[in-house]
Formats: structure tokens, sequence, C-alpha cells
């Protein structure tokens, strides 16, 4: 069986106790590490489970990870997830990948970014679709997420917007070449969010209730 | 401290470590249980807690939440919520009240309907806004939700629908008349929402592309 964990959004006792009872009794703990930031260390985490954890970067999990599943064919593995497991495409794609080989799943709920972001006094339900903001580069500033933003003001609708990280990325000079010489990890502040915010803003000039509103909500 | 701890949404091995640790050291638990239902019945979480479960209808939450707040101002007060405490307005509403008395609060989140529905398979960043639908009366069949879940489909995004509840309600000729009976509590069934929604949709006879694709959902 692959069970899927979630581990909540702080540290390593916001697992539930149903998780935390696989995760002590499973032949292997994973954890994915590379959509989402934990507050705390691996370290942490294994000395309050007790066990070994062995980090799935995306290497592991969107090329090897037939190992995982052909694991929990006849065992008990536990996929640790920040957040909740459906939080993601990623795990999604984990779990259609595992139905196709047979390989039964699990999945323990927990809190996330979706629905813990109420913790801001907003009401849930007057959130529209979430985006996403990647990070700009020299020559790639997608601006889809002004659209939907847009959207979302005209519909008198909150937007949740998440931010980028790159965990464990290859540079395009080293990709090319082969090397598996990694960047630093680099996560998207609030600020950088807002400053491409405001870019694409300035690019468009579009004028009218919708980017006023825009603004405001950026002051 | 008023701590108010998201359950989760099945049983009672679904709350966090963190929650269960101040369950177990609090003066007073008290289960909110009138705008979700939990798997499992109060006796369970008390044997499971080895604590007494206070349950605050929603004339304690709402009208005498006082209790709870003044007693939290110098003890640690634990209020158990199905879900994660943002989920629902009514808590939101207590918070703000501890707030003008200046009663701290911590929340622990867990997870909620709002994130959980990933587990269908749908996207949760392609859901648009959630709406909430309730029990038709005879001279009540309120509509709105309607203009909703269709401005959701031009937008080509999933809905989520809250299904009504109806816990300790009176009828209306017990309210005016000062009597404290109780109807049976009712929780609306998926068929019972997609056969309001029919109703609503053969009285609108609204055609194209939104009200076709809303049928096919339908099926």
């Amino acid at each position: 069986m692959l069970y899927c964990i979630g581990l909540g959004l702080a540290d390593e006792r916001d697992i539930t106790i149903k998780g935390l009872d696989i995760v002590k009794k499973a032949k292997k703990v994973y954890l994915e590490a590379y959509t989402s930031i934990l507050m705390v260390q691996r370290e942490q985490l294994e000395e309050f489970y007790g066990r070994e954890v062995i980090i799935a970067d995306r290497e592991l999990v969107e090329s090897d990870s037939d190992v995982i599943l052909q694991d929990a064919v006849s065992n008990d593995i536990a996929f640790l997830v920040v957040g909740d497991p459906f939080g993601a495409t990623t795990h999604l794609d984990l779990l259609l990948r595992a139905k196709e080989l047979h390989v039964p799943v699990k999945t323990i709920h927990n809190a996330s970014i979706m629905n813990a972001v109420g913790a801001c006094g907003l009401q849930l339900y007057n959130f529209g679709q979430t985006v996403s903001m990647v990070f700009f580069t020299d020559t790639w500033k997608p601006s889809s997420f002004y659209d939907k933003i847009k959207e979302n003001v005209n519909n008198k609708l909150h937007t949740l917007i998440l931010l980028d990280i790159k965990v464990k990325e290859q540079s395009e000079e080293n990709l090319i070449k082969g090397r598996k010489i990694y960047d630093p990890p680099r996560y998207m502040t609030v600020a950088q969010c807002a400053s491409q915010m405001l870019l694409v803003e300035n690019t468009r000039h579009e004028g009218g209730r919708a980017s006023a509103n825009k603004s405001q909500s950026l002051q």
C-alpha cells in the first residue's frame, strides 16, 4: 500500500495521529520536498518519528518513482507531502501511475495553504481561481496570472497567489552539458511577487475598475 | 488562551499531534457540532482523548460564547471544529469576539473539504467560487447559486457545492411560541441538491454553452 500523508504547514507535530501511526510502521518513509517548504529540517522529522526519512527530490519522484511504487506492491510505503497530498499536480501524477501499476493507495489529508489561507480573515468561499506566480527571467515573463486575477476582481473574488519555488534546479548550461550541478534553492518573496505584478500592470496599462481595485490590494 | 483546533474530516485519529496535546492539557474541551458532520460520535472522541467533550451547539456558540471566552482569559480552552477552523463564518465570528475581549487565540489547522475535495481528481486551482445549497422550502427557493455556478462554468472552472445541514433547528411555530422543541437533524443528500439544481434550471431555461455544460456535470 502506498500511503500519501499530508504533513500540514508548519512543523513535525502537524502530522495527524493517523498519519504518524502509518509512518511508525511503514517499511520506508519518503518525503517529497521540492514543491513546498516545511518549516523544519528532515532531521527534526526523523527524531520525532523515530524513523529514517528519505528525501524524494524531483528526480526520484518524476523519473524513478517506479522504485517506490514497486516496493509498495507488497509493502507499506509512506510518502510524506507538505500540506495536503492533493495540493500539487506532481502527487496526483504519482497516484495515477500507482493506479496503472495496480498499487493500492490511501490518502491521509491535512491542512494546505488552499484552506489555511482563511486565517487571514478573508472568507474561503469568496476566493476565485488560485493562480501561480513563476520567477520571471530576462526572456520569459508569463503574464497569464494577470487575466485570472482581473477575472476574480471583476467577480468580486479574492485571489490566492502561489509563489514559485526552485529547488534542485540546473542552469540551462548545466542541463545541456548533462552536469548534475544544481543552483541554490530559491523561494519567491511577497515583495518579488508584487514587483512582478506591477511590471505587468505597467506594461498593460489596463484601466477601469478591475485594475484600480487590484492596485489597492497591492498597497 | 482559546485554541481553535481543526479535527479534519473523518474520525478521532485525524486530529494533529499538536491539537491532541492541547486537548489533553486544556481545562475544558468544547466541540462545535452544527455546521459539519464528523463521522464518529462524541463518546468515541472522549474515549480517545481521555477527556470530557462539551457539545457547543448553535445556542452556546452564538449566544453564550462569552462564557467560553471569559474562561479562556486565564485558562487554556480547546474549541474543536470539524474540518478546519476557518471553513465556516461561525468560527470567525467567535475569533472576532475573542479579539474584542482581548482573549488570545491560537489556531491549529487541519484538512477541510475546501482542500480535501482534490481527492476527486480535479485540480484545486481550477476551482472557482464555492457555493452553498440551502434546503428549499415551499416559499423560499433561493437561486443565487445558479449564477455563481454559471460564472464558474463560463470561466471553465469547477464548483464545489456545500450542502445544507439543519441541526437543532426549531420549526417556525415553536420559534414563535418560544418552545425549545427541536426538529430532527437533516443533512442534504447529493440527490436532493441535484434535484434543486434541476428545478432552478427548468425555471430559468437559460440556454447556451453554460447550462449545457452544467447539465452534463449533473449526469
